[in-house]
This record gives C-alpha cells, sequence and structure tokens, in this order.
C-alpha cells in the first residue's frame, strides 16, 4: 500500500471531514444561510489575524489578494518599498511593475528575513517611501523575517504596512493588531488546511483610509467593493462557496483548538525535522528559518530531481523543490496542514530512505531517532 | 421531506459524483498528474467553445476572467464598445472606467438584444472604436444577442469581439470560431454544472496579437502569464485545483453527451417553461429571450419576495429575483445546470403553488399540464 502525503509548503493535506463537508448540496450566496456563514468567516478571520480590522475574502489565489492589497494601498502618489528576500516578494514587485506603482525593490540576501534596520535606512534615503510590502515567511526560501520589528519603522514614519502572511497566518504567530500590520494576506490551501481558491486579507482603519483616498484601478481586486458588500455580508462577485462553507468548518476548529497551540505544534514539528537533517549530516537552508516550512540543501553527490521522484514515486511522498536561483539545490518540507507528530516522522523515514537510493551515505534511522527524542522531550 | 433545489441561474444544481470527484485526497498541482489534467481541461474547452483558440482558465469568478479579457485586448491606444443590456453589461463597462479603458456604453433596452445594426451605427460614427464587448446570454435580463450577427460586422470593421458567454456556454449554441468571436468566456458555477471559483477564457490568434500589443496593467489578471505557463501545461499561480478535476470530470461527460443534444434539451426546458408561463396566464420577460434562463413577470397583487420566500421556505426551491431596476417585479428560472424533464417540471409545479399561496387565482395543474405537453411531444 502506498499513499499519498503532501509535505509541500501548500496544498497541503485537508482533513477528510473537511473534504466531506465541501462535497454537500451545493446552495445558493444569495441566501440568508449563507450570509450567515459569510459573517461567521469574517468573525473567525478576525481571530486568525489577531485583528479587528475588516476581513475581505476574495475567490482566487493569494496572489489574488495581494494584488489587492497593494493596489489598493498605492493610488498615485504614493511609492513602496519591496523586500525582496524571495520569490513571492519578486512577484510583488511585479504587481507594482505590472500597475505602474513607484517602489523601490530592495535585495535582501535569499534566506533571511528583511531587516527593520534595513528598513529603516531605506526610510531616511528616501522621504518619499509611505509603504512597505514584506513577506512574512518566505515560502521559496524558507526565511523568517520580523514583523514586529518591521511594524515598528513602519509606524514610526506613518507607513502602511502590507505583510503576506500566506504561510505565516495559522501557523505561526501573527498579531496583526499588537505588532501594527495594517494589510495581512493568507490563502486557504496554507495553514487553513483547504484546497486553493480563496485568498483572504485583513485590513485595518489606517489601510482603508489610504484606500479610500484614492482610484483603485482593477474591478476584481478592488477591496472597495468587497467592503461594501460585506455591510450586508456580502460579496461583489459570485464566491467560490463551497471553499467557504468548509472554511467555516476549519476555522471554527481552529478556534477550538486555539492558535497558541497550534503555533507550538508547528514549531515543535520544524524543530524535530531540524534536529533530523542534523542527524543525517544534512544542511538547513534558511539563517532565519521560518517554522512553517523547512528547505534542506540537497547533499553533494545527489541529483534533486531524481530525489524527489523517489519520494514520490516510491514512497507516495510530494516534497517541493527549490525555486529560481534555489532549484535543484534544496527540497522543501511543510510543517503546516493537516499533519501530525507520525506524518512528520513518516517524512523524514521517507528522506532517509530516498537519500540512501540516490546514492547519499545515510545513517539509517538517526533522522527518526533524533526526530522522535524532540517529540519525547516536548510531550514531558 | 423537502428538497433544496436550486433554479438560479447560477449557481446551479451539480452532479454529486462531480462533488464526490472534488472530495477526493487533494493532490498538488505541480505534478506530472496535474499537467496531464489541466492539458486535457485545455482540449475539452477549446471543444465547448468550438475552437482552436488558446483557453485559460482563471481562479476566480467569471468576473475574474471578463477582466481579463477586456484589460488584455484594451492597451493604451484602443477604445471599446459595451453594448449596454443588463447588470453584467454594465460591469464589463465599469471594468474599463476602472482601468481607465476609453470606451463608449451604448444604451440598449432591457430584455432585448445588442443589435447588429446597431453596433454597425456606432462605428460609422466613431472610427475610434476597435473593440466591442458584449454579453451572449444577458443573465439579468434573459435576453439572448445574435452574436454571430455582430460578429460579421466587428470582423468588417477589423474589430476585436469579446464575447461574455457565462450563461451561454454549454446551455446554448456557441461557435466561436465559426461565427468569429475573438475571446469568449464562461464561468464554472452554469452550464459547467461546477462550484464558483473558476473563469474560462478562450482567446484565438487575432486577440492574442492584441494582447501583445500592449502592456497589460494588471498581474492576476494578465493573459499573457497564463498562456506562458500553458506552454508547459502549468498555471501562473496556485490554482483552485480541486475544481479543476471536477470540470475534466464535468467536461468529459458533456463531450460524451455532445453539445448539441445538450444545447436542444436547454431549449426544451425553455419551450415547456414558456409554455407553462403563458398556460398559467403569466408573461415572460424578454423580448429576446435567451433559452438557459426565463424571467417571469410576477403578477399584479403578488409580492414578489413573498413568493420566493414561499418557494424556499415551503418547497426547498431556491429561485432568482430580478437584478437592479427588475427587482421586485421579475423572477428567474435556470434551464442549466444539473437539471431533467422533471426537475423543470417540478419547478412549475412549485410556482404554481406558490402563486396560489401568495394570492394569485392560479390554475393550478395547467403550467405543468402545458409543460408535459412539449416534452411528449419533443420525445415524439
Amino acid at each position: 500500500m502506498k499513499k499519498i502525503r503532501l509535505f509541500t509548503p501548500g496544498p497541503v493535506m485537508i482533513p477528510e471531514d473537511t473534504m466531506l463537508e465541501m462535497a454537500r448540496p451545493i446552495d445558493h450566496h444569495r441566501t440568508a444561510a449563507f450570509r450567515e456563514s459569510f459573517k461567521e468567516l469574517g468573525s473567525l478571520l478576525q481571530y486568525v489575524f489577531q485583528t479587528s480590522g475588516t476581513c475581505v475574502t476574495i475567490t482566487g489565489s493569494g496572489t489574488a489578494a495581494a494584488e489587492a492589497a497593494i493596489v489598493g494601498c498605492c493610488p498615485p502618489g504614493h511609492k513602496a518599498l519591496v523586500g525582496l528576500n524571495g520569490k513571492f516578494a519578486e512577484r510583488w514587485a511585479k504587481v507594482c511593475a505590472n500597475f505602474g506603482i513607484p517602489h523601490t525593490a530592495m535585495p535582501v540576501e535569499w534566506g533571511t528575513g528583511v531587516k527593520a534596520s534595513d528598513v529603516e535606512a531605506q526610510f531616511k534615503a528616501d522621504p518619499k517611501l509611505d509603504t512597505v510590502i514584506i513577506v512574512h515567511s518566505e515560502t521559496s526560501t524558507t526565511a523568517l523575517s520580523d514583523v514586529a520589528a518591521i511594524a515598528r519603522v513602519t509606524r514610526a514614519h506613518n507607513a502602511i504596512l502590507i505583510v503576506d502572511g500566506i504561510t505565516a497566518v495559522g501557523a505561526i504567530p501573527v498579531k496583526m493588531d499588537e505588532w501594527g500590520v495594517d494589510v495581512y494576506i493568507t490563502g486557504s490551501q496554507k495553514a487553513l488546511m483547504l484546497p486553493p481558491g480563496l485568498g483572504f486579507l485583513a485590513v485595518n482603519d489606517r489601510a482603508w483610509q489610504r484606500i479610500d483616498s484614492g482610484k483603485t484601478p482593477t474591478l476584481y481586486n478592488d477591496l472597495k467593493a468587497y467592503r461594501k458588500s460585506l455591510e450586508k455580508n456580502d460579496v461583489p462577485y459570485t464566491p467560490a462557496n463551497t471553499l467557504i462553507l468548509g472554511a467555516v468548518h476549519n476555522l471554527r476548529k481552529i478556534k477550538e483548538r486555539g492558535l497558541e497551540n497550534i503555533w507550538k505544534e508547528t514549531a515543535l514539528f520544524a524543530r524535530a525535522t531540524r534536529a533530523a537533517v542534523a542527524a543525517l549530516g544534512l544542511k538547513t537552508y534558511a539563517k532565519d528559518p521560518t517554522d512553517s516550512v523547512t528547505g534542506i540543501w540537497v547533499p553533494q553527490g545527489v541529483d534533486e530531481a531524481k530525489l524527489r521522484k523517489t519520494l514520490r514515486g516510491d514512497f507516495g511522498q510530494q516534497w517541493a523543490g527549490g525555486q529560481g536561483d534555489l532549484e535543484g539545490k534544496i527540497v522543501r518540507i511543510t510543517h503546516m496542514g493537516y499533519m501530525d507528530i507520525f506524518d512528520t516522522l513518516g517524512g523524514i523515514a521517507a528522506l532517509e530512505l530516498a537519500l540512501k537510493k540516490n546514492g547519499y551515505n545515510t545513517p539509517i534511522g538517526a533522522g527518526v531517532s533524533a526526530a522522535q527524542k524532540v517529540f519525547a522531550e516536548a510531550l514531558g
């Protein structure tokens, strides 16, 4: 028997009951029942973003949500700083470029987070900057940025801070209001354990003021239309309503479990994986690692494509490779989603076996044993 | 027992096996298996659009797809004509307005189709026009436009024709290449019998030339990025992959049944419904009616909101009301989706009973009997 297991940092594995919830007979979205669900979703999203701001759901990928945030917060007359530490940060700079939004794309070493001191230096060098766009957990490089520290800088300069929290929200600590983030973004297919197809945003009053100050040069991703519909717990365009019912279902469970408990568990899986990586004589990639996904250098002499082919073909496990300059150099394993201790151990076990098959002198058992010790210690 | 039946012109009822297909364990979209599915989807879409053009799938509503078509085909230097015969046509004019695209919004009497002669007159009056945007089947007014005739005009003027086929494609005759349409658009939650969440476009070479001639001021809905990814049977942003598997599942079945047979059946349901409406002493709304949805004037003395509340509350049937100026004046019943003779009869039966409850002197049985006769005749 060979089970399929997704270790990709999105899409992640989804609880069976969530899939069945979404397979119920479809109903229409302009009904009282749907409006109740949509209202509850807004309130549950406030919990996961830790905000009293307005939460918006867009039918589209996280990219649609990020585009909505950027184009809304940067009407003519504003200038953005994008901290460029990975493929997703590059995409947000491309949103600015395509819409003709003046911006500075600040190079940041891959594998590291955007530094608050570098953001501060940019503000000092360019008084026109009034918007900062960063990625909290850069999925492509597995690097974490210190959002709280950067928010202190943006607040001091009275700027708007937009944070891509696509592999952060629901996985690692996110405290939008406490930190002073103005727009936080996430997607359905990461820590919220849903199929892809929904983008979520939390928008505070400071950001709404900015959005209201100018004309938004788009229709589908114009946040103003979404806010107007929200007054009636409605949406401006036909929503992916099966996914929305799944979102309510999952977010209720996330709230029941408690975000702090989930954050701890994600961190535990990351810690165990790192211990296993070290025990196998391997190295993790990121200098500032996030806990939602771990990047591992593929050892010399091992072909990354073949390694992942073994993981999938022999063991049913879908791992992610590297993106951009990291293609062929690292593999990535998620700690988000419908994932427990034994999935994590299974991932490490498969990596050991696949490395052996691909010519690495694997100390078989060393990885799973090291991870087990981390789990045993955590369980007390 | 009370079953829920959707008679709204989208979302429509969905086959149970489609819902279960989409509830299978999720897999990743960057896999060989997904690329195979995505390739097959492209080919199946060519069949439903009746085109050899490139078919693009966007995760979003039909509005996202329409925005992609409009903004792509109208780079700076071009001017669009929008035939304004309903709420959706108005939305496409708003896309032009929001993106700053020069356009003429041509008023058209609601309930009628856009006339080719009026389009011709606009071209004669304004030589700058080089793009025409029309709605094939205006869901809000239940009116049909003669796309073939309009395409002859746009071709004669060497213009690009964009057609919103959201409640046309897969329901009523659509022959993109034969007619000479340049971009056709549809959505998942109509005749394709899927939940909302995917927009589909078919784009021919003339349209691609136009799209390539300028910079597209958006990222998420930039068709160039989708075409580039299609070269590898891939998508630029994480797709709603459960819905995509459902789309392949349904489109295979649609191809098996044959579009002509489906078009005939949709037309039959529309004809039977119109016969029932007449037999009940009621009137249909549209002067140029589409076969995918029928609008019915609510008789004097009957409260439209209460009528639909009875349909839903007493009989489990979700009907659509009027939109815009038609709010409170008409009800709408779909002939698309997972729908057969007996669903159609059930809709008419519920309408009879709900009209009676709401004070209309209904000739009970006259509607279902008239519809039955149409069905019997068609079956021969």
